[in-house]
């Protein structure tokens, strides 16, 4: 097979399907936002240090930065859509989550909602930023996790039941559902 | 649907399934070492830099403080035994691309090989190196990536013929090729 040279800026493009989450945050004015990122990992078990890459000039990234806190909430197939409207360009002091037509849940050890149509949520404290070319890199601890009770087969996510969503790009998802175990 | 709280070192979990690297260092010595990890994310599209969480203790996080280089292989299902192998816990100075019997082919920017197994694969200079908790974050700059020519189609990664390994947790990965557009 021949190997040919992508262009840089798309590299991206590989580091693919990604784990898809909606972030959830509040203003300083306790206006909430909702918006879905893709660039997103685990960072640390323990503590349990979650990290996000987030555009400075967008309404998430500004709420961090000023109130520190959010809520990572875990989206199904079955809320693609809405996942999808979350991220569609409002005003600020709008609601993603009304616009979307899901349902925001009140959280407890931060301020920022969860949503309930969620496989799961985990509430959130910003620890640090770095600031990382063309996106800010935020670090959070997790302080609470919620899950829905049916989630989780023998510790693991049941990618079968849940169907998590991954994003490929533009309105391209994969869903993460098509098991494979190492010795089958 | 009830929702349970799940212990917080749980929490990743459910960030899944995330996509698998395998990442190739060099020592100070000239050794090559290769190992699979899925703390992982793009950070910046221009500049590229992407970001790998890795433990202190592991071979490859000393190669990255020491010489500053890695090269990010992209596997498929294809050679998911032969990156299991890359996990696995051999001494120092073992060289797990021939371990797995995968093949070295030499890089072009950077000192490590790239796997030719593998889908695509970039070559990274480290940038940064974060301590967040119980893994060191490496941020690196992609300065060189190389595809292969069937791997895209109309810009995203052609994800039912490449068919990208996701991990789970242990030995159960997702292949990553139930695509699902927005609109369908």
């Amino acid at each position: 097979m021949e190997f040919i040279d992508l262009d840089l800026k798309s590299y991206y493009r590989l580091i693919a399907p990604r784990p898809t989450i909606i972030v959830t945050t509040i203003s300083p004015n306790g206006e909430v936002n909702a918006a879905p990122f893709s660039f997103t990992m685990p960072v640390s078990v323990s503590p349990p240090l979650i990290a996000v890459a987030s555009v400075p000039s967008h309404h998430t990234y500004q709420n961090l930065e000023q109130t520190h806190e959010m809520v990572v909430n875990i989206p199904s197939e079955d809320i693609l859509p809405e996942l999808w409207t979350t991220g569609e360009k409002f005003p600020k002091g709008v609601n993603e989550i009304d616009k979307a037509g899901l349902t925001q849940m009140p959280s407890v050890e931060v301020s920022p909602p969860w949503i309930k149509e969620s496989i799961a949520h985990m509430e959130c404290r910003v620890e640090k930023i770095l600031e990382c070319g063309d996106h800010n890199l935020v670090v959070a601890e997790v302080l609470k996790v919620g899950v829905r009770e049916d989630a989780l087969k023998e510790g693991l996510l049941d990618v079968e039941l849940t169907k998590p969503i991954l994003h490929l790009g533009g309105k391209d998802f994969v869903v993460g559902d098509h098991r494979r175990k190492l010795d089958e």
